[in-house]
């Protein structure tokens, strides 16, 4: 690995952990170069800002769970796919607990200067999800939607999905860490599978 | 209203906008005193501490969040409860959106004084949709859960409900206010009903 990106992955790093602890507003410049051990002129040099730091941060962030999202749902359809990819975000959120709490802590903040490239790999990571959602048939009796917003009904159903597994994976990885991810996924599945209703 | 009750609700309210906008971590105490309009031997006669001031603002809206869904559900059971829970905690965030980012961004978070405090209201709240699951029949084929941290599957599958509701509030309110909560609504049962999984 080149020199420069193992400095710049050093300072990602330290970030993400200052911020989880501190957040991102009591995390400044002079912590991140101190806990990344390099000096400011190097930081600067890699991030010319915070917002630039934390924007590649969150941005990589929603990458991977897009990504992962994607390999779990490989050669699957339909409810199938969203199980398997209930599967791969519990256990994505359980590996990256800092990343998760800071996402976590961003997601209804409308002050940042990188809420439109958020939103937007947002709406690709949430995509994953509508994708098998829509092939388990266009849902009949819901409003149409359709805004130009991305928040048309699909992509609602595929949030709802999306936080149900994190606000299970929540309950898990702060309360009761020593559960396997099986139990919380069974627990999951459970509430979307329609039993609740029958 | 008593004078003493007027000056801390206006300071409780400051510290919401300031924390809804800056995070608790950005936000100081002389930043809430200057926001309420009190001087800074009011502030601390008042709240002691900034821990103490955020504890109760948070400890209250946990406590708005419980009883909002115990009257959503009296009279009801079962999935009927359910539904009417789904729209009522809409309807609550939608209506106070400041302590929703607030409670968002500490969800997460182990390292705050009032931990301890905050995590046994929320499961008084999470406990509202425990009893509406268990009526819809004791989970089979789930493993039987029951730690001693209220993590047992019940309370999971509550925490899946709710934060379905959440994130598709989410969604609703950050980038899509002009939906009615009907609309949103529909979405969120449609991702419990079983549909998904038929």
């Amino acid at each position: 690995m080149p020199r420069e990106s193992g400095t710049k992955r050093a300072i990602l790093d330290a970030a993400l952990d200052l911020a989880a602890a501190n957040g991102i507003s009591g995390t400044t410049m002079d912590d991140v170069a101190v806990r990344a051990g390099v000096a400011k002129g190097s930081l600067y040099y890699n991030f010319s800002s915070k917002d630039k730091l934390f924007e590649q941060l969150l941005l990589e962030g929603v990458g991977t769970l897009t990504e992962c999202l994607r390999n779990a749902r490989s050669g699957l359809t339909g409810w199938q796919a969203i199980e398997s990819m209930v599967r791969a975000l519990l256990e994505l959120l359980s590996e990256n607990r800092a990343l998760a709490k800071l996402m976590a802590a961003e997601i209804l903040r409308t002050d940042r200067t990188w809420q439109h490239s958020l939103h937007l790999l947002r709406q690709e990571a949430l995509a994953e999800f509508v994708e098998p959602i829509r092939q388990t048939g266009v849902p009949s009796g819901l409003p149409d939607g359709g805004s130009d917003h991305g928040s048309d009904q699909l992509t609602l159903i595929a949030g709802s999905v999306f936080g149900a597994t994190l606000m299970g994976a929540l309950d898990w990885l702060v309360f009761d860490p020593e559960r396997s991810v099986e139990d919380v996924a069974a627990a999951v599945l459970y509430a979307l599978s329609g039993r609740l209703k029958s």
